[in-house]
């Protein structure tokens, strides 16, 4: 990155407002709160509390020029195969395109089959919701446990938990993703079989957690049940393996397919959602769609200076890469988001936690930072005092809505409180002088100066609903897909996963209790090795 | 913190050593696994995967005698007033003291004290386990709500789904921390009001978030069972302002007191556990106590070079001060350690979040790392891909158990074979060489390289267990008091958080639909809340 103009530019004028404070800022322009805000798809974003000056931005947005940010996008939307790794498309874009509208990759359309995918759901969610579809001895199903992992867990838990409003009110919810038996144990203990629906979701259905946990599931199933006939009726699966699928028993008209265009981390709207979509409908889901696709039509037409995923992804950029900060936080002012850092923090970084550019060069620069949080204001009796008195530079994400989920909707004006309150806390601080002034003890004083200069966007909506939910995670979606771009890097591969899942496959047999194994790896991993099989009994 | 020896010692060893592999390290020196690992308290500890050598450790040892670790340890227990900015003793230790044993402040004994709340919480926990105290209604309790935020919240949740195996069958537990309505509603959409209990835990009986959520408790409680008089029935207290409690309407008798010298975020075994007590009975809430006393006795007595927390503690300062880490990720491999990495983002975001030293001066040296994290092997198909391929150093401690705690024993083979992996992968990587031998396409080498050298912590022990947990959570807060000394500052206080309620204070007025506020914040602090009153309608 270095050799690059605008990179340069932007360290040269990083060295000149590094210090400056935004209690200045502020004094200096008093439009600076409308000039810094934005809207789109049904989000306001103020960016104004942010380390950033109109100067700033400028060369923040030459940089987006000049790496062809607006480029890479249309290439995205247009089908080229931009996951050059691995040589695909990246259509998850074409999962919320409306019916009629042309998305094409090799010369194909992918919107029908999309809308094909998306009707076949439909019938399956309605069923199970309607009750017309039901368990083997003919019984309502009252739970759905979705098996998978990572792509196929954390967007179906986070939205499922978003939209707790909105969903029907005679089903329940689990997730079981990890392949330590108390995640399944865990999930079932308190269950019916003849009222649970499970949904095994794993692109390639090999995948080794979620084939652990579906043959428990499976063997938990007919033993209650007792009889294997009742597989078919109690599974359904998402993959695009269908023979694989088939062979566990599943009926092949339970099986719903997506393609290699879509990215686990960016599947939360294909058929990876189907939990969703019989949590809160087919009508609602679509309504989620619809957000998504606002977002995606923000995104490919604002201009960048009012284009709210490129603005967050510029801002991040600006903090990762110019002022070192590694992490970012998100912080949801809803309790029905607490799942929301977690979906995020596989979206950034699996998507940019990457070291070699697209040619397999060097990246030259930081990557991808860490995204973690807990909602507010829970975290706010937590780690916001390093927020506000450590030494770390947080940027930090505070979303909120201007509407309750609750009926205790006079609590919800706390809330909103608690969200301002911070972010101006945040940015201001308060001085040793303003706090002598209002009687501080002169010995406790410098134990409660806080230093403010803290960033933060504040992300506001009217109500966390399935379209808004939408919005949400396109937001994200396009300012990592930014970030990406601007680093040169390729956001929709994961080779680094590969070398665990080999030397896990390796070591497997070696803890088989009908061999003695020689181990051959380092010193600590023999030694951790004989340590368990001698303790484990 | 640049005048001492031991610290100038440190960053000039640290430039001679900071690009040596681990993979060196390791084929240099065939012992290194076994020299560099310890036990304690029924943990073991591997760190031979840290970026150490022998002489590092020298030096952080120097450090931790130059800075009286084990000084301000022993202060600590003597029952010093080691709070200094509040003028306070810090004794969470004698919380799991044996009775007989003397741990003092101020010249009073506290022990006994301590062991007088624990046998009330013990008659009242197994009154509630036994059935032998009932609702309103003569009915058993079936639900325990507890209502707290931080320090009342975090250890609770933790521990309840930590210990799921021992677990009273026939109790649900829920806990209602957020101020947000949606918190509350979801905790109790499906409870029976004459079988639920709610456990109202603040210090003060003044929090904002758990009185707002307490009171929504008690108009749900009254409105369901139509009287007053069953608060009395279906609440209890953890407070120390017993009249609050008594002016609620709670009986003295369920009112479990604690002392100014339990910090909230030191405060799971005190009477905050009241609702795990509830859960795993007395006997299993003394074997956790036996945990935490036993590694509290390593803290106490083991050689600084063989003590656990003190090793541990070292080894991140290393990585934060020196390698410029700003994280340290937390992957309990145990599905029910789900909230163990919150719980510790806690400890220690908060405890040492900290900008200033002892003396009121700046600290110097960069503080706290934010810690965060989600169970392995759910991680490993997430964020995992940056550990091993992004461009930021994040130390991880990886912890694992030799035994399962679900009947699904044969899936615990996978999990531990995972966490081996990926200690492997993460500490030796894998070469363009090694992959190109393996047959690896030339365009896609570059893609798949995994540099290695990310530094690791395995722990071990038998199961997870009351006497694991209290000795894994002691492991941590000890580590925390060692890090603390090290830097110098006030771990115990936590003024950082007291602006943004002031601010919230401010604000919460300003939202009432009875005024028309005049709001005389910063510009965007202005906007945000003119945006909310225009839009909630």
């Amino acid at each position: 990155m270095t050799p690059s103009p605008a990179w340069a530019a932007l360290t040269a004028h990083h060295v000149r407002v590094a210090d400056v404070h935004l209690r200045d800022l502020f004094a200096e322009d008093e439009g600076r709160a409308a000039s810094f805000s934005a809207k789109g798809a049904g989000l306001f974003l103020d960016y104004s509390k942010n380390r950033i000056t109109d100067e700033t931005l400028v060369l923040l947005l030459a940089l987006a020029a000049e790496r062809d940010v607006t480029g890479r996008r249309d290439a995205m939307f247009a089908g080229e195969h931009i996951n050059t790794s691995e040589n695909r498309a990246v259509l998850h874009v074409a999962l919320r395109a409306r019916p009629g509208e042309r998305i094409t990759t090799g010369g194909v359309d992918v919107v029908p089959e999309v809308h094909r995918v998306l009707a076949a759901m439909a019938g399956f969610a309605e069923g199970v919701r309607s009750g017309a579809l039901t368990g083997h001895r003919g019984q309502r199903f009252r739970t759905v446990v979705n098996i998978g992992i990572g792509g196929s867990y954390l967007g179906p838990e986070m939205a499922c938990l978003a939209l707790r409003e909105f969903r029907h009110p005679g089903l329940d919810f689990r997730f079981v993703a990890n392949v330590d038996g108390a995640a399944f144990t865990a999930a079932t203990a308190d269950l019916d079989a003849a009222t649970t629906l499970f949904i095994v979701a794993s692109k390639t259905f090999t995948t080794l957690e979620t084939m652990a946990n579906a043959g428990a599931a499976r063997a938990w199933l007919v033993e209650r049940l007792g009889s294997e006939a009742a597989v078919a009726s109690h599974f359904a699966a998402v993959s695009t393996n269908i023979e694989g699928a088939v062979a566990f028993g599943i009926d092949r008209a339970r099986i719903f397919g997506f393609w290699d265009w879509v990215g686990g981390r960016y599947s939360i709207d294909s058929a990876v959602g189907l939990s969703t979509m019989i949590a809160i409908g087919a009508q609602s889901f679509q309504a989620m769609l619809g957000g998504f696709h606002a977002m995606d039509e923000h995104f490919r037409n604002a201009p960048p200076a009012a284009n709210l995923p490129m603005l967050l992804g510029l801002i991040s950029i600006w903090y990762d890469d110019f002022f070192g900060a590694q992490t970012l936080a998100v912080i949801p002012y809803a309790a029905d988001l607490a799942r929301f850092p977690a979906y995020l923090q596989q979206l950034q970084m699996e998507s940019n936690g990457k070291h070699v550019d697209l040619s397999g060069h060097p990246v030259g620069c930081d990557t991808a930072p860490i995204i973690w949080g807990e909602p507010g204001t829970d975290g706010q009796h937590s780690f916001f005092q390093l927020l506000h008195q450590g030494t770390r530079l947080v940027p930090c994400d505070l979303i909120g809505f201007c509407h309750p989920t609750s009926p205790l909707a006079g609590q919800h004006d706390l809330l909103m409180a608690s969200l301002f309150a911070q972010a101006e806390a945040l940015a201001f601080g308060r001085t040793a002088a303003t706090l002598s002034a209002a009687g501080s003890p002169a010995a406790q004083t410098p134990f409660r100066v806080t230093e403010g200069n803290r960033p933060t966007n504040v992300i506001l909506a009217d109500r966390l609903d399935p379209a808004t939910l939408g919005a949400l995670v396109a937001l994200y979606e396009h300012s990592v897909f930014t970030q990406g771009a601007i680093w040169g890097i390729d956001s929709f591969d994961q080779w680094g996963v590969e070398l665990g899942k080999d030397l896990a496959g390796a070591i497997i047999p070696e803890l088989d209790r009908s061999t003695a194994p020689t181990l051959a790896h380092d010193a600590s991993t023999n030694s951790l090795i004989a340590r368990y099989l001698g303790r484990r009994g």
